[in-house]
């Protein structure tokens, strides 16, 4: 195969499959996807249902089977899984690494999991999937693998390259030698690089760097990937609290995971409360967009209430409705804009942390800019272009300066609250605060517009 | 240095530091330096200005320093770079890779740019880096780095290891040696690996891997990041298009392209118009927020006058003013969420894109769900909380209905057009398309409004 000749993934194969399935013309599919890469099999098996897929996985060698289900993503991991029985998910687990095994594993019901690691055959693989097992899915631990190449301190360079003589089936891919005492302890790493340019008989004590960054197996995957990004590394060493070395991390998990992070932000700052994908049915898309809708409601209700309260005031100078949008849209504007500063400075984490007060400060001054300028702005326009009402002109310039500071107020504590609390900060610039800073800026143009008017 | 222990950077450490800078004291900078990851420096000089970091940088390792100014971000880099004449900065291009001595040039003026390359000693770097300071930035061309190992697929495994070793100091990371052809053309690459565990009179022909993955030049970074994370690969070779070998990208500057984008797209979704970190001066801050301020205030402006037209209806039936909010406030929810899901299946790029009207269609078909539901609730609500007007409850839950479907349609629509000119459709979520979104909604009720009641 060329090297720039990658699977054609056209619809008119997609096209041909289906029929290939339908018609049970198993050679079609064994042909085409012969050297296929499985990344690819599995992009092209995602537009098919379960049931197809079994069909077309159950043709094809069971490395690369297995390959293709660990490649899915969870949902449609999740439900290709319920196509196969134990047995054959314990035979794809034997293809692939420790924590692919485990994260296939507890997309299985309890039970379910149960039977597929009593029928795996490799007992080493077993225990090593069952420490996984163990860790949060989302913690350091849970992210490893069990797979890598460690050598004893007191080794020469010969017996590194014959360990990895003997793992290399184990192992796809070394980047680095991991160095430990005789009690397991990480010591620091030697580079594949430098095994090959070093005498066969230097011991390993000689030619290791002693000086690398490692993780422990508690560590959140937020903070393991920022550790891998700040010092450009494709895998890192994983330790327990007494410092012995358990497993390795390597980048491309954590690439999977700075993706994940940076959707699920996204949903949560557009006011969608599942994980849904654009080819989600009908009836999940629906779903996953109404609690916000709701709550958006809700506060729209609640909206019409307070204005109720008002309603004399509105019949006499019917003009401050006007500006009822007005404030309202500035104060989201400006809590968000807020907010969305303070959780990108959570997300790059540095240890040099305003403290709060300092920030809230810092928010405040931009505030009393930009609600200067806003005011200014609306004073004019207001009077010039809606109402010649001078008294109406102070009352809604008045009210979007003391919205712009509020909204700035809570934008920033809002996300550092969260953050305290161990809730996702982004949560912030979605629909719940959104909606209450709404109320907030309208009660507040009632309120000067009761006082002032 | 023990493997765990992390260079200390506390504010303790900052305060000293600043001392020493301040009293001359470069024992104390040297000694509490020694040793430190360049990344660890670099986010202690990211507190400090130019000319602070500029003392301590001249007192450390020219490599040391190269690698600190290569680890900052663009703007800081920016700034400490005008502290250094055309010839330190030569220095320290001389330590980095051709990709990372590019990016620097590229912070430089033009004319500043010319003196610092007339000044580079070596010349295979220069012509290198004038190779790729051709390159978009943001292509694989821009990101690319000159360095890696390459072999002629008619070498032995010995040959092969003696360029290797030839290059050692010049290519940081070895994942593979690629392989290519008397002509340059890319055939496969060898694992180190497999060099590491082959016989050493082996052929390269008999044992690298030709079915791999590359990129060419032109590409975009994010189809880059989309392959490389497809694929897992820790680097990808870059290919010109007659398929000749020229670079090479490696993973750690694609989760840097993912971070940005991601970065980007939240500024652009929560209406923050530059690039701007939370420890950014007042003025920078405030500016960066005030052109969707601005926006929004022309939008609720706009609001205004529109209602002012309907000075008399608000008169006489008061309550039609109490649910502006609501009806302002669902559509634009209704399209940011309708747009988000756009954006992150474009993000996600396959070959199998539904076409736009089956997309429309979807979209149309879970606003119908949504709008019903929605509709009830507030044709229920609004009759029983507000105002008990059988006729306003028709209009508001009509104009709900109407404007759910019409934010979604324009939700849908707007990212892929905006991605069809090439503009980023994250865009769609931000602040000029949402305040757009609220007037058509304001439009829509007061339309129906006048219709219906």
């Amino acid at each position: 195969m060329d090297v720039n000749a990658q699977f054609e993934l056209s619809k008119e194969y997609l096209e041909k499959l289906k029929n290939a399935i339908d018609g049970d013309d198993k050679d079609f599919i064994k042909t085409t996807m012969d050297g296929v890469n499985h990344a690819d099999i599995s992009s092209v098996l995602e537009e098919f249902n379960s049931a197809d897929s079994k069909f077309v996985i159950d043709l094809l060698d069971v490395e690369v089977g297995a390959n293709i289900i660990s490649d899915l993503d969870d949902d449609t991991q999740k439900s290709f899984l319920k196509e196969f029985d134990s047995v054959e998910i314990a035979k794809f687990i034997d293809y692939l690494d420790s924590d692919d095994s485990a994260d296939i594993l507890n997309e299985l019901p309890l039970k379910a999991r149960q039977e597929v690691i009593s029928k795996i055959e490799n007992q080493e693989k077993t225990a090593n999937i069952l420490e996984l097992l163990r860790y949060e899915e989302d913690s350091a631990g849970g992210l490893m693998a069990k797979e890598m190449i460690r050598a004893n301190i007191n080794w020469t360079v010969v017996q590194c390259i014959e360990e990895i003589r003997r793992q290399a089936g184990n192992v796809q891919k070394i980047y680095s030698v991991y160095v430990v005492d005789n009690k397991d302890k990480l010591l620091g790493r030697v580079s594949l690089k430098r095994i090959i340019l070093a005498d066969d008989n230097k011991k390993i004590a000689d030619i290791y760097e002693d000086d690398i960054a490692s993780v422990e197996t508690f560590m959140d995957e937020e903070e393991v990937a920022s550790i891998m990004r700040k010092y450009d590394l494709e895998a890192v060493p994983v330790v327990n609290v007494h410092g012995k070395l358990v497993g390795r991390i390597t980048i491309d998990d954590i690439v999977d995971v700075i993706t994940e992070l940076a959707e699920q932000e996204r949903q949560l700052m557009s006011g969608i409360s599942e994980d849904v994908e654009e080819d989600d049915s009908l009836w999940v898309s629906a779903r996953a967009r109404l609690p916000w809708l709701v709550i958006g409601l809700a506060g729209g209700i609640l909206a019409a209430k307070v204005m109720g309260f008002f309603e004399e005031a509105i019949k006499s100078v019917t003009a401050m409705a006007f500006f009822v949008p007005l404030i309202m849209a500035t104060g989201g504007n400006v809590g968000i804009q807020s907010s969305s500063i303070i959780v990108q400075s959570l997300a790059n984490k540095s240890v040099f942390e305003e403290n709060t007060f300092k920030r809230l400060l810092k928010a405040l001054l931009v505030a009393i800019i930009n609600g200067a300028v806003l005011g200014a702005v609306v004073f004019i326009t207001s009077y010039l272009l809606i109402d010649n009402d001078i008294r109406l002109a102070i009352v809604v310039s008045t009210s979007l300066v003391s919205v712009v500071l509020l909204a700035s107020f809570t934008g920033t504590l809002t996300p550092l609250v969260l953050d305290k609390m161990g809730i996702n900060p982004a949560l912030a610039s979605g629909p719940f605060i959104t909606t209450a800073n709404d109320l907030l800026g309208l009660g507040v143009y009632f309120i000067i517009f009761y006082v002032l008017y």
